[in-house]
């Protein structure tokens, strides 16, 4: 079959650099992904886009760029490392191989026009640049806004309706399977009542070094896509001439004279195992193993990017505006499938702090790591429900401004975490009484690493083990990555800043104390 | 439904102006037209397509151009107004809305890539231009070898079979219907077999004003592609999205939000008749009529552009290489499906003159217009079963080369058709007796009239009743164009040019003259 086309693909989730993604992913079968340099410039603003440009070039497998629409994703609500304006977009059209603007996430923004986001739609139309979309749950009035706009691709559609919906207003569909988000099923039942419809593709978004190295990429979602019920040529023509024909890639897509010559061979339909890859008419994967170096000429980027202030272990107490008495304080609470909902603890108060918190209920605090945003002391807020019972985990790769993210239910080991984490310059890591149990170091932006995905993956894999034992019970399929989550302010109800606790739904920062009564 | 695109199509097979051509088919519903100015490249070089495609902006009708590829179509068997190599082609790259290069119809120097073809391919390539096809009954190796050298689409199969394998090649198939030949009927059967492909979109090609006016443009495609089977829906699609895939019009092809607002209704999915027509939001045409003005600014090209040797009635007259005898020459001859085959025919020779025809033979005579080839007398030949019992039919509108074409039964009416021709500076007309019976005048390059498509329609009706009266038999559809065809030195077996007869299987002048016999 021709090479995938993955038409959507934030690199940073896997952990790795591109030349190293590509050397996973072309294992799977793709040979072309369009990414979303998203969490790099979040970090580092062009630089994060340019460096992920250049050491995505001159590889087997064709990187194609989309220029990052939303940094930071949520203006007002937390300091990212970067901001965009339409005109800083437009510098980004010169870097090579860039072929849109990324997901407009800020779809309210769009569909009110709001000045901003106004001008980097229209930029993408002015230059001819792809806009592609970000809509959960956009419809009716709003998505045509949205259309109108000049916005009109999609993976983020929840429920069967929304994709028919969608791909009844002429909205390019890409059916995604990421590590946290599953919707192939979805996709195919609104396939079913259209099967004429041609404005399907398809895309992987987030995938976890474990998660790709052990359970595939492109060729998962192709394989999905057929368990759902697509007939598996249809499937395969979304996963290669669906993306080639979004991004007018008018010699892929398809086996064919006048094609380029990515072509793959599988074992089976069912199991979509990919045997062998050709990109250009050259074996790159022989029986799964890729047998050609694969490696860019730029060297991984050098630069610290934890740049936190003086901390103390006072810092990560919550002080109260009582000196004793009781307060009442706004909570985060994970809910059983993963989602958050606001709600409320009454503690007591000792000497102005709060230092006991009940069983079940942890310290969320978010760093700003950018120097954008320290002008004061870390906010700390409480969450109920991560099922951490001891120690703290502690992360940069948190979408989407990748400030440091810690839970943990002392104030001793929030400090140790933060740390570790600056000592080797951003990651992941759990401690205990001070003492690390865990650690995956990404010291590139704190969002990635030099190594190849086989060793990420056994780094991951270990990191969740341990975050497991250490009790954490949200996410499933990714224990290591979802407690991160909770710092993502665009996914509602409510999530938490470097600036406050965000009521994701409103769009606004909330209070920590709702009353309190001095005793 | 959304605006037709007309993916492609000949302005001067209309006989009429850009403006005027847009004023018409956009009451069919056509909003989209990517033209092929083949005819007045063959004529005017660079100079005539410029012309063209200046005076196709700015119309409520989106004209797109492709560049001429085959200028002359068959070098070295005829003389044309001009010659492109690709250093040509590429230079008219530059001029407004050019989308390709136009219809390949010189495949077997593609597929052998003889270097001025190799060039011309190339070229596209090079500028990111759709290479347009034409490969009638092109198969196996060698349409994989015309799809290799980079050219990808197709509007001549003949068969089922041949769409089939085509559209299984990745071909971009568009369904025809023109005056001359159609085919919905053959793609639509190629469709039942392959439901799901999506490489199909519709051209109108070749059609006169009075078949347009009477019968429609793209409407009529798409009426006989539902007709045949075809959904309705999807014949639409394939007149609309269809034609913007191929050309990467990405705001084109559906009505939706984002999209253009190009679109029209009709009376009834079975008539296809058109009602209103909508650009850009703007009402065009209600109730079947265009209500808006449509006017180019650039005026139509005045020049004369029939250039003709001196001439006189002997000119006409066959000078035998013996003085008195028998002579047995090589004749052109219709077959009752409109084909041509070699013939022979044997004749007395009196005073070195052939002066007697027997009835069922005409004279046929192609002269230089273009001051290319004027070192000799113009070739005169022999033809049998064209119908005409007397007089003279003469036409400057004769694909490719577009020299002046005379068929008549006496040296005399030929003489008058010659000087008419030259008098108005290009078109058609009948003569009897050295006397005019119909004239289309067509002063712009000989091929087309300043005049709106009703007053063409009505003169062009009026041709073929008297050319019907004359006795001419061939063409049923188009007695007024089918004669012309004897001189497009592309179509087998046998046709003429200006340097004579041409072999088209064996691509090579033949002589007249098999043998002769002095008495």
């Amino acid at each position: 079959m021709p090479g995938f086309i993955d038409a959507h693909v934030h690199i940073e989730s896997t952990m790795v650099t591109p030349d190293m993604f590509a050397r996973e992913i072309i294992r799977h079968g793709t040979t072309t992904a369009v990414i979303d340099p998203h969490e790099m410039a979040n970090v580092l603003g062009a630089e994060g886009v340019s460096y992920m440009v250049k050491a995505s070039q001159d590889l087997p497998v064709q990187i194609l760029t989309t220029i990052p629409s939303s940094v930071p994703a949520v203006p007002g609500l937390e300091n990212a490392g970067a901001e965009f304006h339409a005109k800083d977009i437009i510098e980004l059209f010169n870097l090579p191989n860039v072929v849109g603007i990324a997901e407009l996430m800020d779809y309210p923004g769009v569909i009110q026009q709001n000045p901003r986001m106004a001008k980097i739609v229209q930029a993408g139309l002015d230059y001819n640049m792809l806009n592609e979309g970000h809509a959960p749950r956009v419809s009716g009035r709003d998505l045509q806004a949205y259309l109108a706009a000049g916005v009109n691709s999609d993976h983020e559609s929840r429920g069967t309706e929304e994709v028919l919906e969608k791909l009844r207003a002429g909205m390019m569909i890409y059916i995604r399977e990421s590590s946290a988000s599953q919707f192939a099923h979805v996709v195919a039942e609104a396939w079913k009542e259209i099967p004429h419809a041609i404005n399907i593709a398809m895309c992987t978004d987030d995938v976890e070094p474990n998660d790709m190295y052990h359970n595939g990429q492109m060729n998962r979602v192709v394989r999905r896509t057929i368990e759902e019920g697509v007939p598996a040529p249809l499937a395969i023509r979304f996963a290669t001439l669906g993306g080639a024909m979004r991004y007018g890639l008018r010699d892929q897509g398809a086996i064919s004279a006048g094609y380029v010559a990515n072509f793959l061979l599988v074992n089976s339909l069912e199991t979509m195992d990919v045997q062998d890859v050709y990109v250009k008419g050259k074996q790159i994967v022989t029986n799964g193993n890729v047998t050609e170096e694969i490696a860019s000429s730029v060297p991984p980027l050098r630069k610290n990017t934890v740049n936190l202030p003086d901390l103390t272990e006072e810092d990560f107490l919550i002080q109260a505006p009582i000196n004793n008495g009781q307060a009442t304080l706004t909570t985060i609470e994970f809910t059983d499938i993963g989602t958050t909902v606001q709600g409320e603890v009454t503690l007591e108060v000792i000497d102005g702090m709060i230092t006991n918190l009940p069983s079940d209920y942890a310290y969320v605090t978010v760093i700003n790591r950018h120097g954008t945003g320290q002008q004061k002391k870390p906010f700390v807020g409480i969450i109920k429900n991560t099922g951490l019972t001891e120690g703290a985990y502690a992360t940069t790769l948190a979408h989407d401004s990748h400030n440091l993210v810690i839970i943990g239910t002392s104030a001793k080991d929030i400090l140790a975490a933060a740390r570790q984490i600056e000592a080797c310059g951003g990651g992941m890591c759990l401690v205990i009484d001070e003492e690390v149990k865990a650690l995956v170091e990404l010291p590139i932006a704190g969002l990635m690493s030099p190594k190849p995905v086989e060793e990420l993956a056994k780094e991951v894999d270990y990191f969740s083990k341990q975050a497991i034992d250490m009790g954490v019970s949200v996410g499933k399929r990714s224990p290591a990555m979802a407690l991160s989550a909770i710092a993502l302010t665009v996914i509602p109800d409510i999530r938490v800043s470097d600036l406050g606790l965000v009521d994701v739904v409103g769009q606004e920062l909330i209070p920590l104390f709702k009353h309190t009564t001095e005793s």
